[in-house]
């Protein structure tokens, strides 16, 4: 390769990156088109020259973007250039499925290559006996490794972690520890802190390496490190971690063991992808569309979906009969049927506005104890604005609509009280969760629209009733 | 301050940090209280010695977590400890509230000891005859840094982005840089790579500190640096260099003007707070819940969440004038007003899942034209399997309850129907949305409910009529 193709930095304006990734960093259409033309044509030299170039992440893409069937063959073409750094950043179900294709012993010789967090976590899936199959053929030192971070719970630091760490003594100076960092020919290559232990191997400290080469060397590694440093439990679940290096803005941290020994480090680039995921994963839960992976199989999709609907379609039930009980009323005036779901979709959807903000303060940890009044209180001010408008609005248009003044105090009155319901439940009903230990997004918006629903025709049908505006 | 009470390491089993945090890193109630107590008995040293241990991020939050008649005597209390790094750390609402009972110069002060991309961040929200006071009281360096920021567009990678940063000729050694970097005195000593660049202070690579501590003096920087980098232009936006950071892993990327050359560096850690905005801003606008920040003034949460319900309101106004045209046939059967409502919810719900996965992928690029057709398909297959599973639970029931086998066909294949047109609908739209360039979150949430809604009354309204069930 000459030098001018390496050099080619990407996200320049170069016409060759320019030709495989679109503005957003996304792969051409075109360029996906023309590598999965070469591999269907058996021209795997020219499909391996096009994704050669290709970041490890790219390459990871290209699988998730082409079918499901053509997976396969494209595997086979480029296998030189799948290798652990591509399989760590591939999406977990489109990972399973292609290495579900590969030998124990194949599988075993990438693992080997990746670090131990990114090994477990392609192995960590696999069926029982296939995994022990791959434990097998790992030579000894990666197996220990892998077989050590498999005891830890899932989506736990234990298997985040990397145990390839930088460890020196405390009583070292600056100057002993750039000889150590200099000598040792089997330290890992790729960290950005040090951290500094005692004899008893607990952290007292962390050290940036710019720390380290802007301080004369006579200098005691005790003086320039950091004292205050956040130490990560090995059993600490994942969503956690995630938390922690945010509101800290870690680049990473040291784990440690129950008595308090250093045991491994995380680092930021490890974390990113599980602070996205918890983020992104309330809109998910609050709709009830599971993983919502569109790699997920689709039986799996359908399991978790299917599920949230029938729980749906039983809250629909207590609306329909407390309808159903009001059929009289209806009887005698039927346009209350068709302005009944008006009462209950806004309504709805003000509990779900409320219900996304609590959530979300949640996740964040901005909302605890010290302020929940505070914020229920806020809530229950916007509920009242809200509903105060939407009443308004409402009452006036369908007095005029049917020329019926008593509809509208009716309907108006309905919705005031609907909304201000929906931002009572949507506020209460996730802390309520959240102080019984349970997730506040996964229930609570069934929950919210069950009293929305129900609630908003019982005021309406039942205002409409005893206010005699069907007398 | 004795040394035992700094080394005590954050997270490990210390009883002073637990007694300020909790096992999620929360400030518990019992502190905050303490602090306030003391702050309102005016014991400003108390306060002070219970809030000086805290980090920065933890000062911030304390911030936030009081109500906010109190901030301005928190503040005054423990004034020497309230300084950049926590006013860097403090949420927008809550920062602007407090920075406005600040003088000018006071302001200035503050911004001085910042960060750049941290202090445009404090200022740019400011009235502008006070951002120019502000202005004016800085010193001419960090004035300069601040307003030629400030010439970038909001959220884009100029106003992210710090200015000090290290760069190197690419024809140094490695002891060449080593040396520069003990010798300069006024570098910046928070740094992870060093660019290379050349003699048009282009970047040509990046330089890990591990690789250069780990290199032998007299190797040339050129062969150790990575010359694939990831360049940021500077006027890319914010959500874009998060998803740049996230995909190819990075720690720090160089910023580059127009004509390539390097004006600045961007780190993780402040890209971390953006990734998370950004991942979970879905879940708020699915539900038209705005900025969705509990810190918001309510003012502004009532313009974002009012605006929404009353397009909810003129989307159910659809409905209503639907189900107002089939006043005939509810008044021949009003079970079918009771049932409505059921068909309607479930499709609505139904259409949410598909939206909340289809903009998810899409956020995160793992959605692009090239698998646009198979999650398509994809979303109708689960639709399907979903639509038979509800439609088949809700016929046989409906059908026994009401001893009325045509009812239930009828409400079967609503119901079918319904979570088809949602799945379809909530599929489509927001790839539609994302083909025209607008955000497919915001405006595809209010239609795919306007079509559940309408379709769902008017295919089971419509199919009783055509039916001669109520004949």
């Amino acid at each position: 390769m000459s030098e001018s193709d390496i050099e080619l930095p990407r996200g320049t304006a170069s016409t060759d990156s320019e030709s495989r990734l679109d503005e957003d960093d996304r792969l051409r259409p075109e360029f996906v088109r023309r590598v999965m033309d070469h591999v269907e044509a058996g021209e795997t030299d020219a499909a391996r020259a096009l994704v050669e170039p290709l970041h490890p992440a790219d390459i990871a893409d290209l699988f998730e973007l082409v079918d499901s069937d053509e997976r396969r063959a494209l595997a086979i073409a480029i296998e030189e250039l799948l290798g652990g750094d591509v399989l760590a950043e591939m999406n977990d179900h489109v990972r399973d499925e292609l290495i579900d294709q590969f030998e124990p012993h194949e599988v075993a010789e990438v693992a080997g290559e990746m670090e131990t967090d990114d090994a477990v976590a392609m192995i960590e899936d696999m069926e029982e006996d296939e995994q022990r199959a791959v434990l097998r053929a790992l030579d000894p030192d990666d197996r220990a490794a892998i077989e050590e971070a498999l005891t830890f719970p899932e989506e736990s630091a234990g298997r985040l972690m990397q145990r390839d760490l930088i460890a020196v003594p405390q009583h070292w100076t600056i100057g002993q520890v750039i000889d150590y960092l200099r000598a040792g020919d089997d330290l890992t290559t790729d960290f950005w802190e040090v951290f500094v232990v005692d004899g008893r191997h607990h952290p007292v400290g962390t050290c940036m390496l710019s720390w380290i080469l802007r301080t004369p060397r006579h200098v005691a590694v005790a003086d320039v490190m950091k004292r205050e440093q956040t130490l990560i439990p090995v059993d600490m679940d994942q969503e956690e971690v995630a938390l922690r290096f945010q509101k800290y803005a870690l680049i990473s941290a040291a784990v440690v063991d129950g008595s308090g020994r250093l045991v491994g480090m995380i680092t930021v680039d490890d974390i990113v992808h599980i602070i996205q995921e918890e983020a992104s994963e309330d809109a998910l839960l609050l709709s009830g569309a599971g993983e919502g992976d569109i790699n997920e199989p689709i039986r799996e999709s359908y399991k978790a979906r299917v599920r949230w609907l029938i729980a749906n379609l039983g809250t629909a039930l207590i609306a329909a009969s407390i309808i159903g009980y009001f059929e009289g009323t209806i009887t005698k005036m039927v346009a209350l049927a068709a302005l009944m779901p008006i009462v209950m979709g806004v309504g709805g959807n003000a509990g779900t506005q409320t219900l996304a903000v609590t959530v979300r303060a949640l996740a964040t940890n901005q909302l605890t104890q010290s302020n929940t009044w505070r914020a229920i209180l806020r809530e229950m001010r916007v509920a009242v604005l809200n509903g105060v408008t939407i009443a308004i609005l409402l009452g006036v248009g369908v007095g005029l609509f049917f020329l019926n003044p008593i509809l509208g105090a009716v309907i108006a009155a309905a919705m005031l009280t609907n909304i201000l319901i929906a931002g009572c439940a949507g506020v209460m009903m996730p802390l309520a969760l959240e102080r019984a230990g349970a997730d506040p997004a996964v229930a609570s918006s069934i929950f919210v629209t069950m009293v929305t629903d129900s609630m908003g025709v019982l005021v309406f049908l039942g205002l409409a009733t005893a206010s005699g505006l069907v007398g």
